[in-house]
C-alpha cells in the first residue's frame, strides 16, 4: 500500500476560499484501488512556514510521492509545473505580511529543481478524462514556487517523487465572468488522476508539451 | 402552468458536441415548481431553417417565453444577449454550406431588436448561485444572431417574451486548456435559473451591467 | 474639396490622456490629396453634451462624412464599429458624474443604427498598411456608443455618412504590459486611412468580417 | 569603450519576418554615448547551431555583456527573461526540422541559470520611456530558451554578463488584430535602453516584479 501526500494551501490575497484546500478536504483518506491511499496536509500561505509544514508532514507520513497543490487565478486548466526556481519575488504580501523581493528560497541552493512527477503522463490522463490540462513552465515567484522549491531541495537526495500542480479559480470565485474557472468536482477528479498516475507511472511518457515562449 | 420554450443548436464548425443541445436534452420536460414547465426544440445551424424551426415550435407549444441557447467558444460565463442585429456576416459556413456576407436577416426589418427577457435579473440570479455570468452586447453575426433576430422579428407584436443566451465550451471541448469552459451541470443549472427568472420577474432589475466598449 | 469631420473624446476614467484626442490634434487641417480635408472637434465625455458638441460641429463644418473616434482599453487594433444601439448602461460615471443605467439614448428612437461608413474597406486598407484592424459588432454602452447613436439619429435623413472607430491604448498607457497598445503614429495613420477610404469608396466591399459570437 | 553584443534570431515558424532580426539590423554599430557600442549577430533558429553561433560571436567580439533577443508571439511588452532552464521541449520543428522533446540543453548541466542582466532596472527604464515591459519567469522550451541556457552555461565562469529578452510581434504580423504587437521603432528603442542599462547599472534595483503563478 503506497501513500501519496497531497498538500493544499489556505486562502490568500483576501479570497475566502482556496480550491486547493477545498479539494484536499475531500481527497483526504481516499483509497486509490490497487495503488495506494491519499493523505493530505493544509499549508499556510507563509514564507518558510509553508515549507516546514510540508516537510513535517512528509516526516510523519513517509509518503511515496508528494503532490503540492496551489491556486493560480487566470489559469484555464490544471497545470502540473515543470520546474521550481530559487527565487522569491512576492507581488503580494503572504498571510503573515511578508513581501520578499528577489531573495533565494535557499541560500546557496541550485538555481532550480525539476519536478520528479510524470507531468506529461498526468496531463495526458487528465485530458483523457475530459479535464482541461497542460504542462506549465513557471510556478511564479510567490509562495507556491517557494514551497515547491523548498520541498524539492529537502528531497534532493530522497527517493520520494514530488512536484506541484496549479489549479484554476472555482466558478463561485469568478462569477463576473472575467476569469476562467473550473468546478470543484473536476479539480478533485484531476488531482485524483494525478495521484493515480504518479503511483502507476514510473517513467514519464515522451510527448511534446512545450511552449514557444 | 406556464411554458418556457428553450431552443438549442446542433453541433457546428466540425465540433462533435454543442453544450446547448446537451443541456436542452436534460432540461426537456423539467417542471419549475410553482412556475411552469420547460419544453425544448433542437435547431439546425442553418440559415433560415433555424428561424423556421423555432417559429414552428412556438406555434406548437404556445409558450409564455422563449429562451434560445447557443455556444460561443471563448466566453467565460453564461451570457444573456442584450440585442439582436439585422445582419448576417458568417465567418464560417453553416451546416448546409451557406456563407452569408453582409445581408440583412430580414429585408426591410429594423436594425435591431432588444431582448425582452430580464437579462440583468438573470445574471444576478446565476451569480447568486455561483455561476459565472454577464450581459453581452453582441451575439455576433453568425447563425446565433440570425436566429435571435429572426425570432424577435416574428414576435415583434406578440406578448411572448424572448431572447438569447450564449454558453461556454464544455471542459471536454477545451482539454488543451487554451479556451475557458464550464461544466455541463453548471450550464444546465444556469439555463434553468434563467427560465425560472423569466417566469418570475416581469420587470428587469436596475443595476449596471454595461461595457466601456 | 470634400470635408471629413473627425471627433475625438477627452480623457476619462481618471486617465491623463486619450489617444483619440491626441490623434485629432495632429490630424486637424490635414489635406487628403485629391480627396479633401480633415476638420476636427474635441468632445467631452459627458452624457448629452457629447452629442450636442458633435452636432454643432456638423452644423458649422457641413462635412461630407463624420468619423467619431474613441478609446477602447483592451482592444488590440483599430476597430470600425458596425452598429450603434439605443442603450445607455454606464459602468463608470462620465466626466460630469452621470451614471446612466438602462436608459435609451433617444426616447422612442429605433433600437439601433448601422454605421454608414464603408467599414470593411476601411479595415482592408488599414491592414494593407500594416495596421492591426477589424470590424467590431459592439461599441459598448458608455459614452462612445451614446455619441455614436445620437449622431446617427440626428443624421438619419441626411446624406452625410457617419460612423465610429475605437482605438487601443497608447503604449505609455500600458507600460506594465498588461493591456495591448498601439503607437500614436500608427493610430493617426489608421484614422487618416479611414478618412481617405470614406471619401474614395462609395459602396463597401464584400468580404467576410463577422464573428461567431 | 565597452561592447554589448546583441543577438537576433532569423524568422521561424513560417513567418517571413522576425522583429528581433529587424531590430538588430538597425542597432548594429550604434554608439551608446559615454557607455559603449552595440555589435550584433544573426542567429539561426536551429538546435545547437544557435548556441555555437553566439559563442563564436562572443569569442570574436569580446563583449562586456550579451543580450539575446527573440520573438514571443502573444506577449504584450518587451520582457527580460529571469531564468533559462535545462530543457528542450519543442512544440514546433526548428528551421532544420528538429523537434527535440524533453532533452536537456546540456547533458549533466544544472537545472537552470539566472540571467546576469539587471532585469528589474531594464524594465524600469523601458517603462520610464513609455515602453510596455515586464519581467518574465519563463523563456519557454523552444530555441529561445535553448540558446539562452546554452550561452549562460558557456559563460558560467566568465565575467561577461548575459541574458535574454523576448519582444512582441510587429503590427504588420498581427493585422487581424488577434495578437498584441509593438512598433519596430519602440522595440528598437527598448532594446537600446536595455543595452544602456546593462552598461550603466552594475547591481540590479530592488523592486517587486514577480508573479503569483
Amino acid at each position: 500500500m503506497k501513500t501519496v501526500l497531497i498538500s493544499g494551501f489556505e486562502p490568500f490575497g483576501g479570497m475566502p476560499l482556496n480550491p486547493a484546500l477545498e479539494a484536499i478536504r475531500v481527497l483526504t483518506g481516499t483509497e486509490l484501488p490497487d495503488l495506494g491511499v491519499i493523505k493530505t496536509v493544509t499549508v499556510p500561505v507563509v514564507h518558510r512556514t509553508s515549507i516546514a509544514t510540508v516537510i513535517s508532514a512528509i516526516d510523519d507520513n513517509e509518503p511515496d510521492a508528494v503532490i503540492m497543490v496551489g491556486l493560480a487565478p487566470g489559469r484555464i486548466g490544471i497545470m502540473p509545473e515543470r520546474i521550481a526556481i530559487n527565487m522569491d519575488d512576492f507581488r503580494l504580501v503572504d498571510n503573515e505580511g511578508n513581501q520578499i523581493i528577489d531573495q533565494p528560497v535557499v541560500d546557496g541552493g541550485p538555481a532550480a529543481y525539476f519536478s520528479t512527477l510524470p507531468v506529461k503522463a498526468m496531463v495526458q490522463e487528465m485530458r483523457r478524462a475530459g479535464i482541461p490540462a497542460a504542462v506549465s513552465n513557471s510556478a511564479g515567484t510567490f509562495v507556491c514556487n517557494h514551497l515547491f522549491y523548498g520541498v524539492m531541495h529537502e528531497l534532493r537526495d530522497s527517493h520520494i517523487r514530488a512536484g506541484f500542480i496549479h489549479v484554476p479559480l472555482l466558478p463561485g470565485q469568478a462569477i463576473k465572468a472575467d476569469e476562467p474557472s473550473m468546478s470543484l468536482e473536476r479539480i478533485i477528479k484531476g488531482i485524483s488522476i494525478c495521484a493515480e498516475t504518479v503511483l502507476s507511472v514510473q517513467k514519464d511518457i515522451f510527448v511534446s508539451g512545450g511552449e514557444i515562449a
